[in-house]
């Protein structure tokens, strides 16, 4: 169970439209990205939540992923449904309308053999479920957590007990300046440290991401991509790459890894942004991955 | 004279504001930023003008650096002043002021050993002066330009016909697409080549740059900086390291030299943001740079 990975977060229906057109009720939600991602490295259990309309397809295509869905609740009701759209540019998404449906009610409660997996990612869901999973769980060797601007506004107190007690934070750029009231992110994430993390990945869509660790700062670029038609889920999809790929690892604690995993990382976010919902991340190949990290390590290769 | 660099571009005197403190009257401008960049591995001769008010210590700094001032014309007047202020974000500036005073008149003529040079870096000014200067070299071997958003505008034509005869043009993200009318830089990349530049690099500031070269692209980090103090000129400052590092190579014309321009060109403008004016990269040694370029390069080794 050292490498098993547990992710706690939204399985949702996702219903987008960007500049390419537009999905309906499409598969979705942080947990749901993070696993396509994540089970390319390591096996996933998802502890999430569901209504009866969760279509048979979307669970099938997970399990075919080898993503455990025993701790995938069905509740009476209808399934987490977001409506958004994105801008010309593809960065910033207009929520059209949240139905949180079933997940409002999510209380994750935890069993082995979900307790005793060594590595845990507490998506970006409420930092009083996110502290009160962590709580369950028999130590872990690795725990992360994501988190949003709205959780930074409404419940600060509750997300820095969290962060006392995790490895590492994902959050994008305007997260880590609202969580720090700091501008520059190197002094953000100094600030984000002092917090508890050992590790802070700053996220910043098609500008690359920076992770700090022990005082000590690495910044990637994005793979540059011609067509971006959906940017859904990117982050998570990044989160993904990077926790698999330290759950395959013996250890997370020395920065030769770490780099391994960032450029893991944005290689499949770079594939996720290329399609709506999970449909490129759902259907990728170990030969795919590799041969675009490859091509990125290179890239980044001056000698 | 097949090394030397010729930059043809402003003298200036900035007047800056940021949130870290104030210039008034420093030295500046596109030529002056690029020079003193690029002298750390190149010969570099400036044509450019300045008013009879411009500091002499300031042509003493320059010569210092071994920047050739033969080709800066004296005109009876003031020197070109320019006063902004930056936001918070230090991204974007507000103009205050352009005082353009003698540079309004500026008409560069070349001779020998100028036209010579077999480096041409043809900074921000007019397109049909950059035309113009252009049409007076002999045979130089590396052409090279930029240009802004007002250019853009105001004489796209002129700038396209340039375009068609430089090797490399430095454009930052929105000018690419300006020009292009396509918002995926990649896209716009590819419309800059078909215009005629072999070499594209478009600047994005702290999200790095981008170097587009036969069909194939490179994407590097800005190198994360804790105090930006002061964005004037780094972009010209990224410049002069990359075409400076280029006229010491025997040729550029392939993928390995290039990345190494890009880092070089990363480095020294990392430097220029630390301070106002050149404060930093007036007096930069060859040892910072080579330290702060070896630290980099490691930094982007994913092994």
């Amino acid at each position: 169970m050292k490498n098993a990975i547990l992710v706690v977060g939204s399985v949702a229906l996702d219903s987008v439209q960007t500049i390419y057109g537009r999905t309906s009720r499409a598969l979705g939600g942080s947990a749901v990205h993070f696993s396509m991602s994540a089970s390319q490295f390591a096996p996933v259990k998802i502890v999430g939540v569901v209504g009866e309309d969760f279509p048979v397809p979307f669970r099938r295509l997970l399990q075919r992923r080898n993503i455990c869905l025993k701790g995938m609740q069905v509740l009476p009701g209808k399934t987490f449904h977001w409506t958004g759209r994105y801008d010309r540019g593809l960065k910033n998404a207009v929520t059209i309308a949240t139905h949180l449906n079933v997940f409002e009610y999510f209380k994750p409660k935890l069993a082995p053999p979900h307790s005793e997996c060594g590595v845990l990612f507490l998506a970006n869901i409420d930092p009083d479920l996110q502290r009160d999973v962590l709580s369950q769980m028999s130590g872990p060797r690795l725990t992360a957590c994501d988190t949003m601007n709205y959780w930074i506004s409404l419940k600060k107190k509750s997300l820095v007990k969290l962060l006392a007690k995790v490895n590492l934070l994902f959050v994008n750029e305007e997260e880590a300046r609202q969580l720090t009231q700091e501008h520059n992110l190197l002094k953000a994430a100094r600030r984000i440290a002092a917090m508890g993390p050992q590790i802070t990945v700053i996220k910043r869509g098609d500008s690359g991401s920076m992770l700090f660790y022990g005082g000590e700062v690495i910044a990637m670029p994005a793979r540059p991509i011609e067509k971006v038609v959906d940017p859904t889920g990117a982050g998570d999809t990044f989160a993904g790459g990077f926790i698999g790929y330290l759950a395959a690892c013996p250890g997370w604690r020395n920065f030769r890894v770490l780099k391994r995993a960032m450029a893991y990382g944005t290689v499949l976010s770079s594939f996720s942004v290329e399609d709506f919902s999970v449909k490129r991340t759902g259907g990728l190949s170990k030969a795919e991955i590799n041969d675009r990290y490859k091509k990125y390590v290179k890239s980044l290769l001056i000698d």
